[in-house]
C-alpha cells in the first residue's frame, strides 16, 4: 500500500522549494513510496494532492488493487507512454509559464531517457529531486533498518558460503554461483551489484567482478557482497588470503581492519563523513601506507547500494554530518598495492543516538582456517 | 588485447563524422575494443592516435600486461579521475575552439555523470555516439556470435531447469534462485537482466522481475532469461501452464506461436524491423488479440541485451533494414489479457543472407508435462 506520510514529507518538500511534481522513474523511490516494485516503475508525485501511477495496461488490474491508487494512466506502447506523461504535465501547468519537475539524478537515470522526456516535454524544467528526497531516504525507520538488517543476515549466509567454498584450483565465477546462489536460497531477492569474487593481481582492483580466472595458492581474495531484501541492500565484504599469508599481506590486512575499526568508533551523530575518512587516513598513515589512502571510507546505504552521503561519487558529501537513524557502511575503498593485491573489509551499521549498531555480523579473519564453522 | 581492426573503424567513422574522440563510460565498448571488462571502464579513442586507458591506480599493472597500451592515465581517487579525463582533453584541443566528444546515449551512461562530465570539461560539445558505432555494433563478426551461442546454450540449460522446478507451491523467487545457479555453473557470468519468473496475474506484466508469490496450479508462468558469456548476451523467454490449462490460456498461446514463427520466417536481410511487427500484428488480428497488440517483436542483441534497432526504446528504430550479419531477437513484448494472464517467447537469430540460424534452441511447449527431459 502507499506509504502516504512519507508522500505527504516529500510533498511539503516540494512546496517550499517550488517543485511541480516529482517524476519517479527509478525502482528505489517506487518502493519508497508505494511498497511493491515494478520492472519500469513510472509515477508522478505532484506537490499536491493525489499521485498518478503510469503502467502498462496488463499490470492495471493488479496496480489498482495493491495500490489503491485511483489515477492509473494506462500505456500499451512506449509511444503511448510518453504521451500519458505529455498529458499529467499539460494538465498541471495551469497558469504557469513552465513546471518545474524534479527527476532523480543518479545510476537509475539514464542520460538518453532524460533527454527524450525534455524533447517531449518542452513546457517542463527539469531539476534534481535530491534536495527533497535526500533527507527523507537518509533517515531511516524501524521497518527499513528491519529490511537491512534482513538483507545484511543474508550477506552473512553468503559469505559464510565463500568461506566454505574458497580452495585453490577453484574459479572465481564458481565461488561466485555458491555465493549467489546461497543468498537466493536463504530469501533475497538478487544482488544490489554482482557478486565481487576478485583474487591475486585483481583483489587490487579499485571494485571488483568475478571471472574465470583460477584462483591460486597464495593470492589475496577480496568477496563484496550486497544482497537485497524486498528492495533493500545491505553490503559485507570480506578479504581471505589461499593457504599460507606473507607477510606483506598480513601488515595491510592488519591496518585496514584497524583503520575501519577506528572509523567504526567515530561513526556517530554529529560527525562529518570526511571526519571517518580523516580517523581512517591516520591509521594508514602511521603505518606507512599514506599514498594509497582513497577517500571515502563510509557512505549510506539502504534502496539504493549507494545512497547520500556517498562521497566517492560525490565529493562534496564529505561535509555531510552524520545523524540519528542513519544506515551507513563503513571500509569502503581498497587498499591496494602494487605486486601485492588489495585487502578491503566492509560492514553495514545503523546509527543512533544511543549506540552505533552493526547489521552486518560476520567475523574478520584473513586466514581460512581460522574460520570455526568451516 | 586490443581490437585494432574496429578501432580503425570507429576511428574511420569519427573523422568522416567530425568527433574529435569517443569517451568510453560502460561495458559493452569497452570489451568491443579492448576484449576484457573492468568494474569501471573509463578510455579515451581519439579519432587519430593510440586510445588512451583511464585506469585505479591499483589496476595499472594488470592493464599494461593484458592491453599493452602505452597511455595509462592512473587515477588514485574520484577527484583526480576527473581531472585525468579534463588533461587529456586539453591535450587534445590544439587549436579548435570546442572539441566534440562522443558519449554513448543508452542505459549505461547516467545523466548525473554526463552533467559531472560536462561542467568539468567546459571547452567540450557532447554528441551522441551512436552514428559511429551503431553501425560497427550491429554487424557480427564470426568470434561475436560464437560467444551469442555461448550464452545461448547456457539460457537453453537456465530454461531446463525452470521446466524441472516448476510447481504449484514453490516461489517464483525459489525457480529464480535454481534457474540463475544452473546459468552459473554452466559458465555463465551472470545474467544483463535479472532473471525473470512471473507468474499468475504477474505474467501480464510487460516486463518481470521475480518475487515470493507462491506459483498457483492454473497460473501462466513467463520465464525471460538473459545470460552473458565473456559480456555477450543472449535471450530465451517461454511461457508455461502449471498443472492443467484452460481454453484461453491455450488460445493466447497459439496466437503468440504463430506470430513469433511468422516473424521467424520474415526476418531476413532486406526487410525492416517494422515488417516483423506488421507480420505478427496480422496474426493477433487474426485472431482477434489486434487491441493488445505490443509493438517491437524483435530487436538487436550482442553485447548489450537491448541494442540498435530496438524499436520498443527507440520507436524511429522500426524504420532500419535488417542485414547480413546481423543477432535479433523476435518475440520480445507480452501478449497480456486482463483476467487471463500473459505470454511471451522469445529466441536469439543470427541473420544471414543465406539463412537465418536460431542460436537459442528449445522446445516450445506450454504444458511442462510435454517436456520430455523433466
Amino acid at each position: 500500500m502507499i506509504n502516504n506520510t512519507r508522500i505527504q514529507k516529500a510533498q511539503d518538500r516540494m512546496k517550499q522549494q517550488g517543485i511541480d511534481a516529482y517524476l519517479i522513474l527509478t525502482h528505489d523511490d517506487y518502493i519508497y513510496f508505494f511498497c511493491e516494485d515494478r520492472y519500469q516503475p513510472r509515477a508522478v508525485i505532484p506537490a499536491q494532492g493525489m499521485p498518478i501511477i503510469v503502467t502498462f495496461s496488463g499490470e492495471e488490474e493488479e496496480v489498482k488493487a495493491s495500490l489503491g491508487v485511483e489515477d492509473v494512466r494506462i500505456f500499451g506502447s512506449v509511444g503511448q507512454q510518453i504521451k500519458d506523461v505529455v498529458q499529467i504535465m499539460r494538465g498541471m501547468i495551469g497558469d504557469k509559464e513552465k513546471l518545474k519537475i524534479g527527476v532523480q539524478m543518479w545510476f537509475g537515470t539514464p542520460a538518453f531517457l532524460l533527454n527524450m522526456f525534455k524533447r517531449a516535454n518542452p513546457i517542463v524544467e527539469v531539476v534534481d529531486i535530491a534536495p527533497v528526497m535526500d533527507e527523507l531516504r537518509m533517515i531511516k525507520d524501524e521497518s527499513e533498518v528491519n529490511l537491512i538488517q534482513r538483507a545484511a543476515d543474508i550477506a552473512a549466509i553468503g559469505m559464510k558460503t565463500a568461506v566454505k567454498t574458497l580452495k585453490a584450483g577453484i574459479t572465481e565465477n564458481e565461488v561466485a554461483a555458491e555465493v549467489e546462489y546461497s543468498m537466493r536460497k536463504a530469501g533475497g531477492h538478487g544482488v544490489a551489484t554482482p557478486v565481487y569474487v576478485n583474487s591475486g593481481i585483481r583483489s587490487g582492483w579499485l571494485h571488483g567482478t568475478a571471472s574465470d580466472k583460477i584462483i591460486e595458492d597464495g593470492d589475496l581474495v577480496v568477496l563484496d557482497l550486497v544482497p537485497r531484501y524486498q528492495g533493500y541492500c545491505a553490503n559485507l565484504c570480506r578479504t581471505f588470503v589461499i593457504g599460507k599469508l606473507n607477510n606483506k599481506q598480513m601488515d595491510m590486512y592488519d591496518t585496514y581492519k584497524r583503520a575501519q575499526s577506528a572509523a567504526i568508533d567515530a561513526l556517530k551523530p554529529g560527525v562529518k563523513v570526511r571526519d571517518l575518512d580523516a580517523t581512517a587516513k591516520s591509521i594508514y598513515t602511521e603505518n606507512g601506507y599514506d599514498e594509497y589512502y582513497v577517500a571515502g571510507i563510509g557512505h549510506s546505504i539502504g534502496l539504493s547500494f549507494e545512497e547520500t552521503p556517498a562521497p566517492t561519487i560525490h565529493p562534496g558529501d564529505s561535509g555531510i554530518t552524520i545523524c540519528d537513524s542513519m544506515v551507513m557502511t563503513v571500509g569502503h575503498p581498497v587498499l591496494s598495492v602494487p605486486g601485492t593485491g588489495g585487502v578491503r573489509l566492509e560492514d553495514t551499521f545503523y546509527v543512533t543516538s544511543k549506540e552505533t549498531i552493526p547489521l552486518t555480523k560476520f567475523p574478520s579473519e584473513l586466514e581460512l582456517n581460522a574460520y570455526t564453522f568451516s
